[in-house]
């Protein structure tokens, strides 16, 4: 089988994370350099990932999860946030960190920035939400994948409770809304869920080639 | 440095595909089953990829997608698609699915069945359309990330006009909204694009640990 495959397959949504086992710093490092490498809308990486280590925080979040525990269980524990707004500044910092990087001057991103404002102005903060939320799951996929490539477990979850979240991390002074939470770290050898097989629709069903 | 940081380091937005080169049978079998692994929410899988290979179709796509000739000149083009509604239906295919991969009778099933028929069912259509949306740029996101590891190209696309997509492939009569376009192929050798440096914000900047 081909090796991406085989770590697709290898993947599962963890239940019970080993608490003692943890995720060495150097593969964090490539977790977090893949976060950041996350493909987005026009570039504008309109999210952030948090990572809670405060245990006392971890354990808060584990009500607000609906109890379950691998927030505080897994090795690190990722919330993923979209920006709640986009303003005028943001694509502004955008356009100087293009500048800086690519030694172009501000003058000529000028039409680039022109598109990206017209576009964010032009959208209610409801659809400017929902577009850095999507963004936001671009960046998850990219976490999953680059997490199996280098086997370490993890548990997307979108059930849990933004609100609570919010009061508890502080998040809406931040300019953030909690979008995904990422647990990450190692299987507990007695999580039945990985022993599932995985349930997946026949290709046929999921494409179709016109 | 890291492979899985040097395939996404690799990896940027194709301007220009060389349009004599075909991505190989099995590399796209592996792209396929890539798109069929997508981890989303519940396993629900609400998203279909379509496999544009009518010529006709793809040209008259260009117009479609605002000039962007990608969707003509790519290898392959893919639209990611979401389910426009999910019903009860759509819930029970999913749970006998479940029943025959894994051997569980589907009485056993009921509890899950009706935790997801509540979640869809407390939902209203722009809602749903949302949520089955967001669970389609996961997709996106690990497809990205296949590819840039197998070194085939891809343009992710929002800038399409969805209704557009829509009348030229024949989507609602099948319950889909066109979400997002791939074209996946070769970039050209003369696509300046390719040498631009990658665009990110710093860690510090994109990840806050708490």
């Amino acid at each position: 089988m081909n090796s991406i495959i085989e770590d697709l397959n290898w993947r599962y949504a963890v239940k019970q994370f080993d608490s003692t086992k943890k995720v060495s710093d150097s593969d964090f490092e490539v977790v977090k350099e893949s976060l950041r490498l996350t493909p987005t809308s026009y570039g504008l990486q309109s999210f952030t990932a948090l990572i809670i280590e405060s245990n006392d925080l971890r354990e808060k979040l584990i009500e607000a999860s609906y109890g379950q525990r691998q927030v505080a269980d897994a090795s690190h524990l990722i919330v993923l946030c979209s920006y709640s707004t986009i303003k005028n500044e943001d694509v502004d910092s955008y356009m100087q960190l293009i500048s800086n990087t690519r030694n172009v001057a501000m003058e000529h991103l000028e039409g680039f920035s022109n598109t990206i404002k017209g576009t964010v102005n032009s959208r209610t903060e409801e659809e400017i939400l929902n577009w850095s939320t999507r963004q936001t799951y671009i960046a998850l996929g990219q976490l999953l994948h680059t997490c199996a490539s280098l086997r370490i477990d993890t548990t997307p979850m979108e059930g849990f409770d933004p609100a609570k979240y919010d009061e508890i991390i502080g998040l809406s002074e931040r300019n953030l809304t909690a979008t995904l939470v990422c647990p990450v770290g190692y299987r507990h050898e007695e999580d039945s869920a990985q022993h599932g097989a995985k349930v997946r629709k026949p290709l046929d069903d999921l494409i179709q080639t016109i």
